[in-house]
């Protein structure tokens, strides 16, 4: 299962749509972001996510939590929100 | 139970100290958080609220939400992070 990587340029709607995909597969999905603007971008997107499971019955969760990610050679912390049903 | 606001300045430790007490009390939370760097420090604060928690042996989950709130006489969007058992 690949995680999703959000951007402050991310789109809501498009992330969204890749967790609620990701998540109907895998019964899991998680996102990752680095920054403000992006981890802004990835709760607003789990949150439109969670609303669309929600039509389909299904109640999921997230539990955040920092990952140390490898960009360039560099190590620099990162938001991971991991989505996994209620 | 009171809303605990997070601004783009709170500390990430002050704000987690303070819903893992809110948590203990009430077996709930809510934090609210306008604009992208306060709620990236909800977030954060969520993670490490939630690692305090788990050392008492108490999980919790995250939901993400949109809400209005009025500021000012204006409408604005927040996010809301609740917090509950898992």
């Amino acid at each position: 299962m690949d995680v999703i990587k959000v951007s402050g340029s991310s789109r809501t709607s498009a992330v969204a749509g890749a967790i609620a995909g990701v998540f109907r597969e895998h019964k899991r999905a998680e996102v990752q972001a680095i920054g403000a603007g992006a981890v802004n971008q990835a709760v607003k997107a789990t949150a439109i996510a969670r609303n669309y499971l929600l039509e389909d019955g299904i109640e999921v969760v997230c539990l955040p939590e920092f990952t140390t990610v490898d960009i360039e050679g560099k190590e620099r912390t990162a938001v991971r929100l991991v989505v996994e049903p209620r």
